[in-house]
């Protein structure tokens, strides 16, 4: 259930609830691939820096351990010790950017595992099966990510055949839903919009998944290689096609700025690795923009990486220490930095809820974005 | 200050009180070589898993990121946030271990860098200084780790010189403390008796040693190559010629029989990279042995490393997660089973404590010694 709390022009303050509890909205989902957030970031320590919602990826659990494996053990919840909402993507961008000599038929996609070059078969049933296994919170329709540079006639039969894959999804999600034995029979169905940088194409599909009544709405195929001018324009032309008392998730996006910039047209899900790959280089967000923990100036800093920050990082150990640690490559300082990273990014999150609620997303926006350039400007 | 609770046999029961707190003994000390636990484990871990004492590499924090940086941050404790006590080693070990091209005279060793290949020489000053600078607890003499298989005389002026510079380290260390500007003015020295597996050299070795009045001493050169039954034959010799009223430590020691073994033999500190490092490859200890969880038959097994264990691990993830962690590359993973093998040894300490205490020590070593070999025997 979805229920809009505040909106402050075009942003939106919403509580989402879930069979395995509500979430607040807009909200950041942590990624955590193969059921782990990269960075030796346990589920345990999720509470600590304010994770709503973990993400995880459906090709790479079916490839590893396997899908049914995971079923075996309870699902994807029991297996990674995690009680809150789990997003499963449908594994559709992976097996299009991922693995290797695919080849895509109405039926589905018939591919090769990165892992082992092993033959693999995903359709929209396979894919909403393997969903059910892991018996996510919110599985993501089986959809084309079609290349950024696409042209128009291939994305107008490849958005024409997503929608048919979606209708294909809502049917076997049905039906899985119904079985005795399935892990989560709550597992609730979003719907991407496909149609490359095409806002016509978009805005038709839009419409037409819209009346799929389905439990959320995802913006898909943007962040992958289009300007964010470009990105920006599609949001101003398609979400409001998408039903406005639904979450509208925004896949694989993005930097902080983005984030804000999103929000304020509509989003209230969003998902990206850069907190935790960034983390993982030693590059991390402050308030005052990003900073690269490797440069020199670092080497005597006892400050924390952000004074005033509540994460497991600031509050215990200095610039110096974390530097020095990712400069004798030790595990250590990856942890501290992607949990720094997740800290800020969710935490971001937090604060663009207060300013919705209060009226003040504008101002707070322009205000956020300002101060990010700080450490560009010196 | 060290104070013998209670002796059962030759082991000993004992605290060892410091600046930065009191130890109970028999202790096994946690090795973060480079200033961190090698697995992504921060000194905000050590409690849970009931670390003691902390050590770390001089050498190694010498070359990267130097000591004077570390004493211009305060020193190690204040670097690493962690106010209970730490070790350091002398740089001993790894400049014959680690270290490039080195030539040893009169004054000291002459060796390159491991990271960039840089000229650098240690003596026992040289030694000194880095540890103070450091800030440890417990500094240790700069000495020669002879190899395994030297020959009598090599062994014998290894010694004589070795000797000769622990009483510069004993001289210099005084200096130290009694600077203004000291990080630790408390700074304490271990000697360390050595002489391979030459028993004549090494008793007459710890009969000079004990002379010099230290605040502890330990056993070196072990482990390094020669049988277990040749480490405890030279226990069995040499231990009763060191103070009994001063805390013993065998150095680099070792698999939780040698420790069983060797607090039956009188020593009470302990340091190994084992639990580390064999965390690191999916090797975890139990107290039915040690087991390998890349093996298949874990890959469905809900239950944890080791039935109730206390930690982080064990209290929240299957085998069948840390499994798929391990096989996946995922740092955590790692992480998980460092931690795991970590709180094993420590509590094994407390174990060992507890039997010394009770006077039931030789039939806790019997149990535990049989206990431990369960799996091998399955």
């Amino acid at each position: 259930m979805y229920k809009i709390l505040k909106t402050d022009g075009r942003a939106k303050r919403a509580e989402f609830t879930t069979v395995h509890g509500t979430v607040q909205t807009p909200v950041f989902m942590n990624v955590g691939t193969v059921a782990a957030i990269k960075g030796a970031v346990a589920t345990t320590d999720l509470q600590q820096i304010g994770t709503q919602i973990e993400l995880s990826n459906t090709y790479h659990l079916h490839v590893r351990p396997g899908d049914k494996i995971i079923k075996q053990l309870g699902g994807l919840h029991k297996f990674m010790n995690w009680d809150k909402p789990i997003l499963t993507d449908s594994g559709g961008f992976q097996v299009f950017s991922l693995a290797g000599l695919r080849k895509i038929k109405e039926e589905g996609v018939t591919f090769q595992s990165h892992i082992d070059g092993h033959k693999i078969f995903m359709g929209p049933e396979e894919s909403m099966q393997i969903q059910s296994n892991l018996g996510s919170t919110i599985a993501m329709a089986f959809d084309e990510c079609a290349p950024a540079k696409a042209d128009r006639k291939y994305i107008q039969n490849s958005v024409d055949r997503t929608y048919r894959w979606l209708e294909r999804c809502k049917k076997e999600m049905a039906r899985l839903n119904s079985l005795p034995d399935t892990v989560n029979p709550d597992q609730m169905l979003f719907g991407i919009d496909q149609g490359g940088v095409f806002n016509d194409i978009r805005i038709d599909h839009a419409k037409r998944i819209s009346e799929l009544d389905l439990d959320g709405y995802a913006v898909g195929g943007l962040a992958v290689g289009e300007t964010h001018e470009e990105m920006y324009d599609v949001l101003d032309n398609v979400v409001p096609y998408l039903p406005q008392d639904k979450p509208t998730y925004l896949m694989g996006v993005g930097t902080p700025a983005n984030i804000l910039e999103s929000v304020d047209r509509g989003i209230d899900f969003f998902d990206c690795v850069y907190p935790s790959r960034n983390g993982r280089h030693g590059h991390v967000y402050t308030k005052f923009g990003k900073i690269n923990l490797f440069n020199a100036k670092y080497e005597t800093d006892t400050a924390p990486i952000e004074e005033g920050c509540g994460c497991p990082c600031c509050q215990n150990y200095s610039r110096a220490y974390v530097r020095h640690l990712l400069k004798a490559k030790e595990m250590l300082g990856m942890r501290l930095c992607v949990l720094h990273n997740l800290y800020y990014y969710n935490h971001l999150m937090t604060d663009i809820r207060a300013a919705i609620e209060e009226g003040r997303y504008a101002g707070f926006k322009e205000e956020a974005l300002y101060q990010m350039k700080t450490y560009d400007k010196q």
